[in-house]
């Protein structure tokens, strides 16, 4: 069997052992997969934000993807870690709403509680279930082993409400959900939500500033100007041209953010 | 043959050329090699942490992997390149105490000096052994090559000796060795050091604070309560259920960590 | 064909799903790719900082790799996306100068624009042509595909002026064009500059502060000495012995440096 791919979204941070032991008990277990580091840098125990990053990556990988994903403020005490099926990749993961995301559009087709102890680390800690647990349940399934074998089937998982704007008759209030790099502010309003209206008869409001109509390139307006536009993954980010939108807002995630119909929309 | 595993460990930062120059030889000389990135965040020139980190990781990894790890104060100047065989696995590093959480339990088994230029790199920088001395001699070393060949062997290894705890009658007296990213220290007192008392019967002694007992797990005392547990690896780390220790107890690495048998411990 | 080497050097930060995406696309269309992260915290949009660290790795990557780098302050505006290939290695980038240190000592032997829609992504959004461009582009040329294929041969590169020093009678005034981790300052003045002289025969200037003399090796001088040596890659660096050049000078990326012959320098 082909060596599989397996990407890991942790809040573990980029300093210490602990990413790196978990890739340590999953190559002893599963040699030769290639790992995709995807992001350590949650903030820790955001599960929005790492729902977030863990949606934006799924469509941009093979099937037969492994994703493993570990925020998890519930560790060691009452939470399940559950493996799901859904569009021909995995993800192993704890059940408190950090696969919100990806099940947004389709249900998952199966998941399994992770719990038979002969699919853990032989020793399992009380603080380390990524290591111990789910790297473990992970390389059973990327050498091709029954999911089945794992735990009992579950029926319905964890889902966090504010990854969804609240919608009503003058559009969305939603809110900024990730700040990247460059500070553009990425919202939880997507373009299948504005999918009723043109472009240009959107405005958005943030941080007391009124942007009329949507972008659709960082190209379109002069460098410094304020903007939104729908991002390379479809949710709307508002961006300042060759600038810092957070910066110049002093906005971030949790910001709210208000999309509405133009001929509905209110001075600012 | 099948291709190895190398970890990588260094002070290097995430930034800059330096960590992937090192990979791309590897990579010339040891194709296929699977690297697996530990950390390169490692305070600059920080040899304590740089072996607590590297402890950290061993036992999670199969037979036959090569540690190469860089925290080397001393590049250029007096200090020995060595690599050493422990348990079935190789480390590849400065003899600058780096390897000192390795060998905590068990001496290596065999360890020879790398100064054979013919298994350097065609020119050797003086500033930058990792790249042009450490990289080739692991290279050789996953080739499968003869450990003879890169130099004389070595009979004593150098260690560190703050990475151990005092003892006296009442208990240790230890210090902060790692401050992870949620804010937890990670003392290097280790539960073997604590194996002649029951958890209830030690108290930890911390930036003023005293707390009694240790934990077996975060979920045991509410959100926000000061703890003290043995964490994934065995050592002792003093926490605050979901919030950042270091910060509310303005401590970290170097801090003083004591640890009394109950009779013993005095009012704080 | 036995898979491939792809490095990867971007702005993208640490945080998000944006590096994860361009590898799944990557290894969706070249399986096995081995991709080694070079760094991907170039300074938002700064071409300079992104063409430094590309050229400090070149050198030590085998034969056919392929070097993927995205710092693109154009995207969706008007500028070129290009594969060049040199000394049998390919570099796939936006043309805007990242490509400049690596043609600094011989030129490209074939460039090609990459234009054709057949090998791009499926969609193509219009802010991350790194996922949906840049990266099929770049798993054709490690599928061993005919570069042909990509677009129309280019004959002329754009290049940045600031990566070259300028040169007078008394020596080079260049600039400092990376602080890396350990706070060393290294210049755009490369041994090659200085090849008419002695090392002792050059007298640097910077932040107000003058070295005598060039080094060879931190470890010619005490500790918190501030020293000029040629770094691993050859470029000119200003270090503080086992201390941080940066802080103690307050300087950084653009910070003026001046490196005179020893008869022409002016006093302090």
């Amino acid at each position: 069997m082909k060596p599989g791919i397996l990407t890991l979204t942790t809040d573990f941070g980029i300093g210490g052992p602990y990413v790196a032991a978990m890739k340590g008990v999953l190559l002893g277990l599963a040699p030769g997969t290639q790992i995709v580091d995807v992001c350590h840098t949650i903030s820790p125990q955001n599960i929005l934000e790492g729902a977030f990053v863990l949606a934006g990556i799924v469509d941009s990988f093979p099937d037969g993807t492994v994703h493993l994903a570990v925020v998890d403020p519930g560790v060691g005490i009452d939470r399940r870690l559950v493996a799901a099926r859904l569009a021909e990749q995995w993800f192993v993961l704890p059940d408190n709403g950090l696969i919100t995301g990806v099940v947004r559009n389709q249900p998952p087709e199966e998941v399994w509680e992770i719990t038979n102890p002969a699919l853990h680390r032989h020793v399992v800690s009380n603080t380390f279930h990524g290591r111990d647990i789910l790297s473990p349940a992970a390389a059973h399934l990327l050498r091709g082993g029954d999911p089945a074998e794992l735990g009992a089937p579950v029926s319905r998982l964890i889902t966090l409400r504010n990854f969804e704007p609240m919608a009503d008759e003058t559009g969305y209030v939603g809110e900024v959900i990730f700040r990247d790099t460059f500070g553009n502010l990425i919202t939880n309003v997507n373009s299948a939500h504005l999918a009723g209206h043109p472009a240009d008869a959107w405005v958005v409001e943030i941080a007391g500033e009124r942007i009329e109509g949507l972008s659709r390139t960082y190209g379109e307006k002069p460098t410094g100007s304020l903007m939104a536009l729908p991002g390379s993954s479809g949710w709307v980010e508002v961006a300042v041209v060759n600038g810092d939108a957070a910066r110049q807002l002093t906005a971030g995630a949790g910001t709210t953010v208000w999309l509405r119909h133009k001929s509905q929309a209110t001075g600012s």
